[in-house]
């Protein structure tokens, strides 16, 4: 597999192409972003964490049949994924009160929900990536009726799969959001990455925060928050 | 009918109690307000514009079958009402691009809508009325899936209503909010006020506006767009 263009960079990852038109290539970036890009700062090392946390998240999935996107890691800061084409979507799962949720409702955070919640934000950093509602979707022709009911059930899925897995680790899944995308054989699969950028993660017993929040709110370092996941979730140590 | 202790006042009407448990007095003030509360205005005649508005646009629903808080007209300035519990819902019902629907979509205000969409805001000033899905409703207990049905249908009945009713008047009803309440006998009625500072009512030919925009945007005088609508809408004429 050979590395070839540049198609994509992003805040927080670059995406080349490969030989294989099926097959896009991955590497983890060292920059923090929060608040649409606002607030960012370079932290050596975080996209180690993120790729290798995100490749033990999405083996776990595969391993209890989530269709996704991924491959294969490649080296600490670099993956192999299927290409797909993103769908606008940031799907969003909530199991306790935090963030925005908490900003929306007025739920104090922390506040356990009675079950899970899946919210559909539209990826659009102009707009501000606002809340959809299922006719808003519709309207935008984002995604259809059904494609909606079965991104929520699959959301609900992937969010099952890691509340268990990251309670055993002692961990409280707080909330996570999620990216899907269709591959070029039209399967509708998970995508994007599944790291402590993208999750709320607090310690089961002292609600001590293991993600982004730890940088949005400068409550702690980064890395060693980052690092305390790698390491629950049995991942290699740091190398460097 | 005998007007007793003020009940509540809020940012554009006082409700009295009366000596019948089961209806209350509404006295509609001079007052503008927009964005939450930070633009202030008295605009003198307002108060009579908005409840003759008001009080046409409920009679009309009533002939049309949907069941409504309304009474009747008193004086220029109020109206009886019957009491009810309001849901803290605002309940919006869209046909046109416009406001925060295009900030939050980027559709260009004036493009139609497909269909009507109906949105749930928390009518809540302390969290600045937020957009809520459906499981955020649930969630909080502030309506039951049924009671969401039946606003989401009783919404578009009203909008239906009204909008062909403005529409033989040359006005195009782009939005509309409402409120609903539960009386005393626990029917879940249509409440508030119908007027141009809960509608956004434009000319159908010029798209010239004749509602709360012409305030909120300062892109004109409040009374001479509301005086046109009540005009159209074959209101008694101004006695002031």
């Amino acid at each position: 597999m050979e590395k070839q263009a540049l198609l994509y960079e992003g805040k927080a990852k670059k995406i080349y192409s490969t030989d294989d038109q099926e097959i896009v290539w991955v590497e983890y970036k060292d920059s923090a972003t929060a608040f649409n890009g606002e607030k960012k700062a370079t932290i050596a090392g975080k996209g180690r964490l993120n790729n290798e946390i995100t490749s033990l998240l999405f083996e776990k999935l595969t391993k209890a049949g989530v269709e996704n996107h991924f491959i294969k890691r490649l080296s600490e800061t670099e993956q192999l994924v299927k290409r797909v084409s993103i769908i606008p979507l940031e799907v969003v799962v909530r199991n306790v009160a935090a963030g925005s949720f908490s900003k929306r409702t007025g739920m104090p955070e922390g506040q356990q929900l009675h079950k899970p919640i899946v919210e559909f934000y539209y990826k659009n950093d102009d707009l501000g990536d606002p809340l959809l509602i299922t006719d808003h979707i519709l309207e935008l022709r984002i995604a259809t009726t059904e494609q909606i009911e079965v991104l929520k059930q699959k959301a609900l899925k992937v969010n099952e799969v890691l509340l268990n897995y990251f309670n055993d680790k002692n961990i409280r899944l707080v909330d996570l959001k999620l990216e899907f995308g269709i591959t070029e054989n039209k399967e509708l699969v998970l995508a994007d990455e599944i790291s402590p950028d993208t999750c709320r993660l607090w310690d089961k017993d002292t609600n001590e925060k293991f993600d982004k929040d730890v940088f949005r709110r400068d409550i702690g370092d980064l890395n060693t928050a980052y690092e305390e996941i790698l390491k629950r979730l049995g991942g290699s140590a740091c190398t460097k």
